[in-house]
């Protein structure tokens, strides 16, 4: 066979597709570099409109989408919220493009062979018809995934890059979420929140992987599947992927409805860490390597395996906080009287945590997350009050784009990708565990926390996190990652559909689900610290681990790293006076007696006590330039940063601080 | 030869690379589809991750900027904007980059024959050892820049996508400029504007061609040239693409320090019309075809490309303005009450913008100039106090970063691109060229001009107009967008240069230029309006074109598309009123006796009496989702948006606004 001008063979294990063998031809090379001018140019621009034409239909996408949420948002429709409604427009468009584009390229499925060449390059440059073409390395590629679809211009240019949604879409959303944390509530409920989040999602993890197990067994059973196609740990890293949560649509109406503050902390603390653990775990799990039968228990493996979740975890967490430490160096600069470059190094440092952990092998998502509720729990005090509402809001909008962006591209995916397995029983057994893990997680979970906590999470609070049990853009963007074998296509496919179920049916639930359930709505978050504090019922939470934490953070870290805070020459011991004395800030000195910075230290009379100091002294006018203190009555309302989605919090902004002050002063 | 295991040719045109050729292997495909997992997974995350650390070179680069430009703003050196510490920063880590790390791809300069394809498709499978790779196209390359570079995987992750800078980072920075453009100032200015724009850009255009030209028929004289090589059609590309002046350094130091308002004007003017009239011009020159000798005058072909000139001209500034026009729409709708949306809607209709003229095949670029200039002139009014200020700092933060990725990159390329070709004559007789054509720009028009303006120019702001004829951003990324060819190389490495010494010695020397021609500085915009009426010298501005057009757009364009201005009801014809009465907004019949709109109409009593009176009318207080109606006031006070880079100008936020208000009526 070799020798002829070009063969045709039929792939072994492929049933139809064509496997075109590159010919060796020699050309001549005319040494005109004129012609290639013209139709490398029009080549070029139509790569490039095309482009733009794929970007269009998106941004219409979400055009339609904030049109009618707006619509909604008007009429006060709650069943749908935004992420549901792009994914509704964005099924409608795959719809679309699926059966009303035609193919358009002739090179379908053809593959080329070619020797000389030990693994993929990172470019090739190819000589076609006396013109050099440079193509660049995009995948590897499974035979049986080279079907007649593959060449379809317009479902290839509507296909991102799964790597997309890791590094460009994901990092706004985690970084606002940790941004935008209510910091108050968060750490006088953190023991809750970090059990759900860590044994939560290790229960759920297992569950679902367990309950899959045993599906897969009955789908070999009445052949279905092939034994090898499905192994317990494929089971399990569906588990993990499938335990992120993403309750978005669920508490942008708890925010809308102002929800009890308590039940809104749990479940956003919940879903926020809940997102990192499984990203560290299917990451942990997708590398778990037994030496011998991939069904049998490794010990070693497993403990491996263990040790690098530890690993990754901790490792992204001190990567996420020390460029948060970074940034707070801005402390001895005076840059806050450039809000610009203010504004900009916070969002490049923040992009930075990001990056250096991806770049170091660790989970950049993780560490962003935990660079966000650093920045917010430190920096943020440091920058002029006009980067506080620069950084705010650019945030809060490119989260809104990202996840509506994300949510389009879900609705868009049910048709555009090409190689979903629907398998009907695999699917109902993955509705079953994710809902049996979820009561797994919750009710047993919340039984052994009554214990501990002196507020009870009450059986209509547990009820209502059951079903805030979602699953959105990280168990998306988890299961597009690597669709490359069928059993990754059926997972796929799976957990599109359950995001698709989750988001509709429960996320439009959620308003009828709180009246049946009797929560109560329209609480005031301050009142109800307040209210909790006569009731003298946290005092549970402030165990002696968290008093020992708040006391270091209050007496060490917030002075070294922010303006508030006492001086450190007060806190430190004698010796240490004169680095005490570099790095306290000058504000900390004159703030000493009406900034007693308790914010997290639960305890009532002294909270109280400073609450009516911060009422009382007059918020020192801010100066253009905007170079603001960390005053008490700044860090006490500051726990609400970001907490009005689209409801804009004037109250927070310098000029009306400004206004309700002189109002008083008059 | 053919039929042998694979074959080594030698081009005939090359000199230093190989060109293997594929050869024909029938490969055995054994069916286990688990076996590419680890291996494929492990290329994934090796190139996923060289792209972390490639952005986070650029993230540093940008932190280091930020840093040295706070330092030197902190200490009042104005002899270095932050675009020229980028490019320092920039040229740095180029040298590192090139020097320091070594070619680690073997596949260096290896071009692959392959039959069976007639031009290059979209995407390419290509089986390699026994696994299917999918390539996607990237360019098509001529054969004399494939060098022993080409594979240095560092080089090649540093070298961005030239498109990259036409559809990402260039639309925010020309968005901006129109969005911030002073539209009292700019209007008054807006005949000599257009004269610098246009004539001035299409003599700079021809200047430079021309004496170009002259270079070239000499380099060609003394050998170093081939006839062949350059056209006259490429001199004039050249000087097309170096018209486009980018004085950004000049303008932030103007801004800083409160130069003359009409000299700012003239020049941020002329500087952002004449980038939308380089592009156009440059992508006429780049089509214009001569039929025959490509040396002679071909009048058709040249007709065709003036035709081509006026029509993607005016498309691209119809397809601008007709999205802000549906942005406009906005106010009928009560989206304002959700800010998030609104800015939402803003962001992307501007980037729709974009998007459809590159779609349609017009220049993106010039539609989104004119859909920012027309975005500011209406829908701003239109939109909630929120919305003004996120879209404000969210376009300004966007401008801030893209540029200084530009100017960073400007500096990486001078070592990373790997074709440069350094012609001393062409590099000399272009800075000769680019001077004589600045002249020949600035001081004749101004001389015609002059005789027109009651105000005249003086001679000194001739000779400041004449110094600020920086090049950057846009000459960069025309020049960059094709190094296909030898010419084309050699004008990308000229232009770079260029670039370099104006923004360093031209940017550098802007402080002690105005002190040597003795500009005043420190002039209150507002004051000067005010000086300038006094002295009733702006009526020459208003010729009966631009009265016209004011009164043409006060009593229609403004009712319509805006809250202010007068009822229509009052403008149009009787018969009308249904319509008038459907279009016009509530708010403009009650706000009719005090809001005379006549920003544009520069008639001194009407201003000044107007003036007064916007002066004494309280504002009324806006609500908390603040949907704003445009007052006369806040008219007034609008044409400094986005004036201040990086000073906030506090007086403009809402908040503010009402403090003043409350500290005048107290």
């Amino acid at each position: 066979m070799r020798g002829t001008g070009y063969q045709l063979t039929q792939d072994v294990s492929s049933e139809h597709q064509e496997v075109l063998l590159c010919c060796v031809v020699i050309q001549h090379w005319d040494g005109d570099q004129r012609g290639c001018g013209r139709s490398c140019k029009q080549n070029e621009d139509q790569f490039y409109h095309e482009g733009a034409v794929e970007l269009l239909v998106f941004n219409f996408l979400l055009i339609l989408t904030i049109l009618t949420i707006w619509l909604f948002k008007n009429h006060r429709f709650r069943f749908l919220h935004e992420t549901g409604g792009a994914m509704v427009y964005g099924l409608v468009m795959g719809l679309i493009i699926r059966y009303a584009t035609k193919t358009s390229d002739v090179e379908n499925g053809t593959v080329y062979e070619c020797e000389k060449l030990k693994s993929g390059p990172s470019s090739l440059l190819i000589n076609i018809t006396n013109q050099v073409y440079e193509y660049q390395y995009k995948r590897e590629i499974n035979r049986h995934n080279v079907n007649g679809h593959q060449g379809n211009a317009m479902l290839q240019k509507m296909t991102f890059d799964p790597s997309i949604f890791f590094s460009i879409l994901l990092p706004p959303i985690i970084f606002h979420a940790g941004y935008s944390l209510k910091k108050r509530h968060f750490f006088r409920n953190l023991g809750s929140i970090l059990t759900y989040a860590f044994l939560g999602t290790a229960i759920s993890c297992i569950v679902i992987g367990l309950i899959m197990y045993g599906f897969v067994k009955a789908m070999v059973h009445i052949g279905q599947l092939k034994e090898w196609e499905f192994h317990f740990t494929d089971c399990l890293f569906f588990g993990s992927l499938m335990s992120a949560t993403d309750p978005v649509t669920v508490l942008a109406i708890f925010n809308e409805l102002h929800v009890d503050t308590d039940l809104y902390t749990l479940l956003f603390g919940e879903s926020v860490l809940n997102d990192a653990v499984a990203i560290v775990l299917t990451y942990s799990i997708s590398i778990y390597s037994p030496k011998e039968n991939p069904n049998a228990f490794d010990a070693a493996a497993f403990f491996q395996s263990v040790g690098n979740f530890l690993g990754i975890f901790a490792g992204s967490f001190a990567m996420g906080s020390s460029y948060a430490v970074v940034t707070h160096l801005t402390k001895f600069t005076k840059l806050c009287e450039f809000p610009m470059l203010e504004t900009g190094l916070f969002f490049l440092l923040s992009w930075s945590a990001f990056l250096s952990a991806e770049a170091a092998g660790l989970t950049g998502i993780v560490a962003v997350l935990f660079c966000g509720v650093t920045q917010a729990h430190y920096t943020y005090n440091n920058l002029s009050s006009d980067s506080k509402m620069r950084t705010k809001q650019l945030f809060e909008f490119m989260n809104f784009l990202a996840e509506n962006v994300i949510f389009c591209y879900m609705g868009l995916a049910l048709f555009t990708f090409q190689n979903h397995i629907f398998s009907p029983l695999f699917i109902f057994g993955a509705f079953l565990a994710v809902f049996v893990a979820r009561a797994c997680n919750i009710y047993p979970l919340t039984f052994l926390l009554n214990f501990g906590r002196k507020q009870k999470i009450p059986r209509n609070f547990q009820h209502m996190m059951m079903f805030s049990g979602l699953r959105g853009a990280i168990a998306f963007a988890l299961a597009i990652q690597d669709t490359e074998s069928q059993s990754k296509q059926m997972m796929f496919t799976t957990a599109l559909l359950i995001v698709f179920f989750t988001v509709w049916v429960f996320g439009g639930g959620t308003t009828p689900m709180l009246t049946w359930l009797q929560i109560r709505v329209g609480v005031d978050p301050d009142e109800d610290v307040a209210s909790n504090l006569d009731k003298n019922t946290t005092k549970a939470e402030s165990a002696w681990l968290f008093r020992v934490w708040y006391v270091f953070d209050h007496r060490y870290l917030k002075p070294i790293l922010t303006h508030a805070g006492p001086p450190l020459t007060t806190t430190l011991p004698g010796w240490c006076n004169p680095i005490a004395r570099l790095l306290t800030s000058p504000s900390a000195y004159g703030d000493q007696l009406k900034n007693e910075d308790t914010d997290y230290i639960i305890n009532n009379d002294e909270l109280t006590k400073n609450y009516e100091a911060s009422a009382q002294t007059p918020v020192p006018p801010q100066d253009r330039t905007g170079c603001s203190q960390a005053t008490a009555k700044e860090d006490f309302c500051e726990g609400d940063l970001g907490l009005g989605e689209y409801k804009l919090q004037l109250e927070h902004t310098p000029g009306q601080t400004q206004l309700n002050l002189s109002t008083r002063t008059v």
